[in-house]
């Protein structure tokens, strides 16, 4: 049965956790979605498995390692390479929607490019709108373009203000779970092991966002993303705390009404709505089916947010309020904080140290370019690693 | 400021508690509403100072008490009166929208000459579409005009529905606060007194409806709504207890995304929604303000329905599903059992017995007119009469 035209997606960074759970999507909907193209960065081995069963016009990949391009010409020989690739696979024609779900920054100028060619964006790379916000959504604004969320929380947003006039909207209520250290004490997370700080309560995650999901720098991030995906000013993005991870995020309105959307903790939920949008497509009887049951959620409870205690939210807020290059500086920090966390050469808490230092230390450039952007959290990272080796740094003023 | 013109409203049932809640609204916001019309059923004096207050086009009165009318000649000389007062107050050519808020059946017939007049209308009358959905969704649908619901439940729902479509519903799940006697056994209920029975815990409300609360009633009457009100099958429309009336009711989707509505209890919100619809009205700065802070909240619990303690929710699914005069018959029944139990004369659980009775004792009428409809309540009101004073009948039965 195909009685409406498929949808043509392109999908970059098809091996992640995101990539693979937007292929599961197209298995539950092949009469709605079509794959027309694949990237990933270097496991070529599941990419050739991917390309087997989903026969897309183009794959790619972007590992320079030379094993991996070996193998490549081995498994997948017709393959292009780089962020050429990329955007070879990005703007196919026959795409409609670009999936953007590689990690990190690579994904950049393909996604650009893709917004240019008028493919609607399914967006779940956070850097997109925090480094580029202002370009990315000057971009679609231009080529009239959607860009719709694919995470949980602004897909909420997104579903909430469905139908309604965002010149209505007083706040964005956005939920975190708290993380693994909601309830420990400052003290707790000043020692915390490695170990505790990635057994998250409610979502299984990669090592950096479980991280980043310990300290809220997580939530801090979609504080910036939501700015940016709804034209939302700071004043009017709140964070709440809600353990269960049920009620992903609410829209309160002037009138003092809120609306709200739920479902159990699951990324296939917004990868399918992004990918059904303006239509929903039942699930009942996929192997996606994940339906709440009301009466077994019994509890949902609601915390305020201890900015003491998770101060890269409040470093969020601060970059994101004053725009330019900070909020790319605090990814580039980030980026190169949390490893040295997982690695066991800071503590947890010297985390929001580094990020503070590494941003009074960064001259803002305002309306930055993408190569501003890039150059600034390149510049991040460098003086983030330079901190951690200078002994007289952010982390020894963080432990007095 | 006056930026927009008014919108005329016409209120029947000025002086009852939506009446007084929607004059409410119209003080808060002068600029966007004006009251062309009021009319009430006995309480002359309330409504001679409402009149001298909105100076509306028309004021009608239905009473039919010699001293009222006395009353009614002295304060309000040119106050039309009866059901042709009440319909000339619904279609004067200025009002753009009928609160219908009236209680028990004299609104009908007025508020089908409103829809066949073109008017919106704001409906807070149960009954309008409990005994006569299939009338008034036929005749708004004829006339192109919205029905409105102004109770939080159905505005929940319909907050909820703004911008998706009815066929990706798969469930609409109508909260219960559960009432007086949401914990009580069914032992404590058959001995409640009516003093516990009217002690509703969070909704502020007249005799009857409360009565109607403990009885989960009202909520079975809010199912038979929602169907006609959204044209959903019984089998998708579910209660689900949530004691804190904080969630005014959800709508699940096919893809298992579920959306909800929140706000604190007040009926302002929904009657100020109906008004401003499509529009949403800043509160902020009334003295209609009452917004939901999310941490105050804490937590909120939600539990399955007890069929077996609530029989009356069963038996107004059972009368909708049957349809024809079935839910008129129990309007009727329940308009006499209630009373019996308000004054010490049946135990609350003799209310479901004779409801179940009546219906029983009825050959439902397929397709009614509205004088069918109306004829079946009648009966139903002798006949549960009748049933009170049959010692061997209903409550007989229950007590075994």
């Amino acid at each position: 049965m195909a009685t409406e035209t498929q949808r043509g997606i392109a999908v970059l960074g098809s091996t992640g956790s995101i990539g693979r759970q937007t292929l599961d999507v197209v298995r539950a909907f092949p009469d709605h979605l079509r794959v027309v193209a694949l990237a990933a960065h270097g496991n070529i081995a599941l990419l050739a498995e991917q390309a087997r069963e989903f026969a897309p016009e183009i794959v790619a990949y972007t590992s320079d390692d030379p094993a991996t391009q070996a193998q490549a010409a081995e498994l997948l020989p017709h393959a292009l390479h780089g962020v050429e690739g990329l955007t070879a696979a990005a703007t196919h024609p026959d795409a409609d929607t670009l999936v953007a779900a590689t990690s990190g920054l690579i994904g950049l100028r393909p996604t650009l490019a893709a917004i240019r060619a008028g493919k609607t964006i399914a967006l779940a790379n956070k850097e997109t709108l925090v480094m580029a916000g202002h370009l990315v959504m000057a971009a679609a604004r231009e080529a009239g373009v959607d860009i719709l969320p694919v995470d949980s929380e602004h897909s909420a947003l997104w579903q909430s203000l469905r139908g309604e006039r965002i010149a209505e909207v007083r706040r964005l209520l956005i939920t975190a779970s708290g993380g693994p250290l909601r309830q420990a004490t400052l003290e707790e997370m000043r020692d915390v092991t490695v170990e505790r700080a990635l057994a998250h309560p409610t979502w299984r995650m990669g090592q950096k966002i479980t991280i980043d999901s310990a300290t809220l720098m997580n939530k801090g991030l979609e504080v910036i993303e939501a700015h940016w995906l709804f034209d939302m000013p700071y004043d009017q993005i709140e964070v709440v705390v809600h353990p269960q991870s049920i009620i992903h995020s609410m829209v309160e309105f002037v009138d003092d009404s809120i609306k709200m959307q739920a479902s159990l903790p699951s990324m296939h939920l917004p990868i399918q709505d992004a990918l059904s949008y303006p239509a929903r497509w039942n699930r009942a009887e996929t192997a996606l089916s994940h339906p709440l049951s009301w009466p077994n959620v019994a509890r949902l409870d609601f915390e305020t947010v201890d900015m003491e205690r998770f101060p890269c939210l409040r470093l969020a807020y601060e970059a994101g309020r004053r725009g330019g290059t900070a909020p790319a500086v605090l990814v580039g920090a980030d980026e190169q904080a949390v490893p040295l966390f997982l690695q066991g050469k800071i503590r947890l808490t010297d985390i929001a140290a580094i990020l503070e230092e590494t941003l009074s230390r960064h001259t803002v450039i305002e309306d930055p370019t993408l190569d501003d952007v890039l150059a600034a959290c390149a510049w991040a990272q460098d003086e983030a690693l330079r901190l951690y080796s200078e002994p007289t740094a952010a982390r020894e003023r963080n432990s007095e």
